[in-house]
């Protein structure tokens, strides 16, 4: 159906996630009493902690209902600092850290102070597909790196002097990275942040997966190059994603700025939520998810041999976030239509590359283990059988 | 201090709110220990009623934690849905209904498919102060008409007439209005709505003061004319501000365009959130809102004779929300001078004019009632005593 006025020009260029249609899909079947495996989802499995469940009732009990500051709970900034200090021997003022609506919020600060038109952003591909939308949805001009194996789906310094121009303010990384699970090695990403200063450009990184690491410590860069844009959230590893909470470290002369665009463009985050993640660092909540992760890596080390004993081609082991992207290029032709034969003749839903840029997109899948060993066994077992009769 | 790379442009035109410099230093004189009386708050002094609050709890003790789909939880689309039938008798399909971070993410929702580059949007002056934000926060141009006690603070079709060309695409509106609490006569607003449908626009109603009337009995935009956009919100009437939930009727062909945005900008809003708000309909919670509706119209029959009293002029008894815009012409050349006179002398924070436009704004003060009739009475006092000293 057409629309009167048009929708506005940037809907063109925002595409649709594929995998949400897909789940749909994937949930009509299960209505209609069939059993599908979900690989599919970038969601964690478990419910919130305990602590913070009973800390968000709390909050309600002495009616904690009104707004907060643009900015956060002042309480919330000084914990997430303390958290800095403590885990990351790094120092961040409370007054660097902005607290938002998700992840999803930040991004819309960072972009809403860094991209307009005439201004060109960074992006390695494959990525999280939102980032580019984020830069299209300020103007600015979305520029993707692309990325494999050889550096760990991370981009190069070598890329930056190749593509950095003028008009480039910033590059965005994800370290670990969604879709491929990898981390950016510390040379390189030093490499990265000292072209980025050399140039008058930031960093805008990705840090949500940080605590999900299964063989290295969780980093951050603000330790070793605080002048960036680091973003983080309370949903994959603190598993709170229904709340909408996250955070956002900026470079202190951005923060008056951010703080009016966060009045105009969401007011402030959920006070409960903000409440109940106060409760997010505490011991008890730290070692539900140390077991968690722990449970992720059983489900990694499971996963990751099992589809190279399918035939998918993974040149790095993932060393974190909860995704393992396969080269399905070995078994067929085109990675879309894979998933489809897997969701309709196997009952396995995976997301397919195209969701996450364009770079091998049609080679690739990304295997999400957010559900527990015995799902992952069966659709492993699933999908043998699908690829014996394609 | 200066940042690098430097702010991006749009910053230079999105002011702040003055009323939170306010708001911050009247926090600052209470802390040092001295009285304020806040008249300066557009927030509900109540908490959110006990069965939202209880349903909160329950959601969270059944593990709602998970992400919702983006547009919403089906159910609270669904209970909104009937809400229009029974309240309004008007028939809106669920699937016209998006569940959003507060009004706030509603708004970026319906500027994000109708405003760019190249396009205008009208709005009144005075009026919500982010809501031109939004437009520029998209690339479009907000177009301010003049508005004043003649045509109830609210536009007429004659001024559309002469500001509306062809790169208009829609009327933004509010009934009741923020900061004047005036409702559009439902005349003046079938004309307005049908010049729009004349023109290819649309109208963008904010509706989020609906069910604050005092004389009348609440209304939709969507009765009669139901192929526009209507805002609305938990915050004020339900009472749930921290909340942060809102929602958005769309005419049916932007729903996938918005369903694209919404994934990508905020991926869903609060769970718990949702799940609480499916008891803001109740039976239980809405004789208590009703109770808190009287309250508020004790308030401002306590009010606004209070401040004529004073001698401030105001042409027109404030029909809803919890506003009265008074004119200070009659007592003070500058009306932000005296509110910082009446924050310093008096102890009573009020909203100066030009946090809502610039249309008479330094003729204007904006008084919440959303504090009780015995502060009211302290602040009407204090300010009497500051302006015989003036």
């Amino acid at each position: 159906m057409s629309c009167l006025p048009a929708t506005a020009g940037r809907m063109e260029r925002i595409a649709p996630f594929y995998v949400m249609d897909l789940l749909a899909r994937a949930r009509a079947m299960e209505a209609a009493g069939q059993d599908v495996v979900h690989m599919e989802i970038g969601e964690p499995d478990f419910i919130t902690p305990q602590a913070v469940i009973e800390a968000g009732q709390q909050a309600l009990a002495n009616g904690k209902t009104h707004y907060t500051p643009a900015l956060g709970l002042p309480a919330l900034r000084e914990a997430i600092s303390t958290y800095y200090q403590e885990r990351f021997d790094t120092q961040i003022a409370p007054e660097r850290i902005i607290i938002t609506p998700g992840a999803s919020g930040a991004l819309q600060l960072v972009m809403g102070v860094l991209a307009e038109a005439g201004r060109k952003v960074l992006l390695p591909d494959p990525g999280y597909p939102c980032n580019r939308n984020f830069v299209e949805w300020m103007g600015g001009t979305p520029v993707a790196l692309k990325v494999d194996a050889a550096s760990h789906y991370q981009p190069t310094a070598e890329q930056l002097s190749e593509c950095w121009d003028e008009q480039t303010v910033a590059l965005m990384l994800a370290s670990p990275s969604n879709p491929t699970g990898t981390v950016i090695p510390p040379t390189q990403l030093s490499e990265l942040a000292a072209f980025a200063e050399a140039h008058e450009g930031v960093l805008v990184m990705d840090e949500i997966y940080q605590g999900l690491l299964y063989e290295q410590a969780p980093a951050t860069l603000l330790h070793e190059r605080p002048q960036h844009f680091v973003i983080n959230s309370f949903s994959k590893f603190f598993g709170m994603t229904g709340w909408r909470l996250g955070w956002l470290v900026a470079p202190e002369c951005y923060v008056d700025a951010i703080e009016r665009l966060a009045q105009n463009i969401f007011l402030a985050a959920s006070t409960l939520s903000q409440y109940a993640a106060l409760q997010a660092f505490s011991t008890d909540t730290q070692e539900i998810l140390e077991q968690r992760r722990e449970i992720f890596r059983q489900r990694r080390d499971f996963l990751y041999p099992a589809l190279l004993d399918l035939g998918f081609d993974i040149p790095l082991q993932p060393e974190g976030a909860f995704y393992i992207y396969a080269n399905s290029r070995p078994l067929a032709n085109d990675s879309s239509t894979l998933c489809e034969d897997l969701l309709q003749k196997a009952r396995v839903a995976v997301t397919p590359g195209k969701d996450f840029g364009r770079n091998q997109a049609q080679h690739h899948l990304r295997f999400a283990y957010t559900t527990d060993i015995d799902q992952l066994h069966k659709g492993v077992e699933r999908i043998r059988g699908c690829l014996k009769k394609r």
